[in-house]
């Protein structure tokens, strides 16, 4: 496996978790225990493993504590635990405490009132007294990621204020939480919006550490990742096979609302000549395993053309 | 209708021809009439209408007169035919003397050995002596438009030397044609790549205007469409659904060849804030036509998804 240094850019896989949240059904814990550990064995640095969500109302994510357990932990790499309350928050530190826990977890808030009611249930002032509440029960054990969703549109609201999600991100970090997610819910970014509020989050502080995870709802996935690397962004989500992604789309008209696609991802960074230290035959038998997991053909482009043959010459 | 004048950007539709190619079935001559009156109404002012290539090769376009006899042809748009041989432009030479002909005709050349042996029958040597030839039947009478194929890399020999790319610029306009698309016929352009090239390209004539032609092979036709606008190209090719585009990927296993597919390069466009000209309910319907017409769902995102609704916010 490369180490984390040899890369240029940090890709967090996020299929295990964002990208089965709302497959109906329930893959098997040894299965996602497998995917895993072929995510950190192809060279994935962050993976999103699980949710310690609650478990009726997500039943996915019920065996949380048995994945973490029974996966290969690499050093090096950061294994992701979504959190959405205290109770989650205690559990994966009852996990960790056991040696066998997630050592990163990401707390969610939404850029619009509107948002925030529909997705999680809260209105924002509540969901910032969650987090709160939940970076006391977590912090210096983990480290936390914090993710604004819709920070570059609301499907509710439309336009969202880029000064409300720079008021976010300096909430996050005036809690200790420097590595912060923007969050393109439903596919509103452009290249423009992505540039214009990663400089403005650069501004910030020196320390933070921005996170670019934007969905390809409209087909613009890619172009607006490669427009937050050029301003400077190196962490990247996305999901094998581009699955996945906000629901909030498809309950409230807004149609495919899928991750970018990790194989697309990998293949036009890496034929730019930036390294994201993935191996590609590896990655390319996971997205193929992971087609076989889920029983029909996913969204990658390059699962069907294969590589760019220029990538390394 | 919008002017030409009213447009930061020019797409070219090309759903009639390089999206019909291919298709198994043949489409009915009203149908395409149809679709290409559709088109000039929504605001194109580029329009790839047919071919003039033999009808027992290709038998879709076998009603290319027909077609172009039954439009009703838009002022300041050009319909374009693409012309593979001399017989293909005396045609279009006859078809426009009786003042129902293209106004626009296009000729290709590949820009590796291997690619023109497969693709058009012919050497690189022999398919220039059939340009000049074709080029002394047509100038003065259309607006030519001359196209390189893989200009940005090979499906056979990989890497393509920008060196021979621009040559071939530079032979087109020595031949009186100023209009020179770039074509990334399997998905293999970079946006480095493609800022490289273009600004080079600009460097060779004051006047000469330079087309992107980008296919979405490995999902980067949007990302590299960016990058080329930002570069100062203003003339984009795409099909409505993405449909269509070079068989060789498909022929020698290169998977999926499509072209950009227009809604979505319009979305993006347009949520950037780059006026396209084209009436975005018009294309909505013309979009759901085209996935009638061809009895399939078609590889558009805008289609599922609906337009970024922060357009024109």
């Amino acid at each position: 496996m490369l180490t984390q240094d040899s890369k240029d850019v940090v890709i967090c896989e996020c299929f295990c978790r964002d990208g089965l949240q709302h497959e109906v059904n329930t893959i098997a814990t040894r299965v996602k225990v497998d995917l895993i550990n072929r995510f950190s064995q192809a060279g994935f640095a962050r993976i999103e493993a699980t949710s310690y969500s609650n478990p009726k109302v997500i039943p996915q994510f019920a065996d949380a504590s048995d994945v973490l357990r029974a996966i290969h932990m690499h050093k090096n790499v950061y294994y992701k635990a979504t959190c959405p309350n205290v109770r989650a928050v205690e559990r994966a530190v009852a996990d960790l405490e056991l040696n066998h826990g997630a050592n990163e977890i990401s707390f969610l808030v939404s850029a619009s009132e509107s948002h925030s009611l529909k997705n999680l249930k809260r209105s924002r002032a509540d969901q910032w007294q969650n987090i709160a509440d939940m970076t006391r029960a977590g912090l210096y054990k983990f480290r936390i990621i914090g993710t604004i969703s819709v920070a570059f549109g609301c499907p509710f609201e439309g336009y969202v204020d880029p000064a409300v999600v720079l008021s976010d991100v300096e909430r996050f970090y005036s809690l200790g939480i420097k590595h912060v997610t923007l969050g393109d819910t439903t596919g509103m970014a452009t290249p423009k919006t992505v540039r214009s509020l990663y400089k403005k989050m650069f501004d910030i502080a020196d320390d933070i550490v921005p996170i670019a995870h934007f969905h390809d709802t409209r087909g613009t996935a890619l172009v607006n990742y490669m427009a937050a690397y050029e301003q400077g962004v190196r962490y990247f989500d996305s999901a094998v096979g581009g699955v996945g992604g906000h629901p909030a789309g498809l309950k409230y008209g807004g149609g495919y609302t899928g991750n970018a696609c990790t194989e697309d991802l990998v293949n036009l960074f890496e034929s730019c000549g930036i390294n994201t230290g993935i191996d590609l035959t590896a990655l390319q038998e996971i997205s193929r395993l992971c087609e076989n997991i889920l029983g029909r053909q996913l969204n990658s482009h390059v699962a069907v053309s294969g590589w760019n043959s220029l990538i390394g010459a």
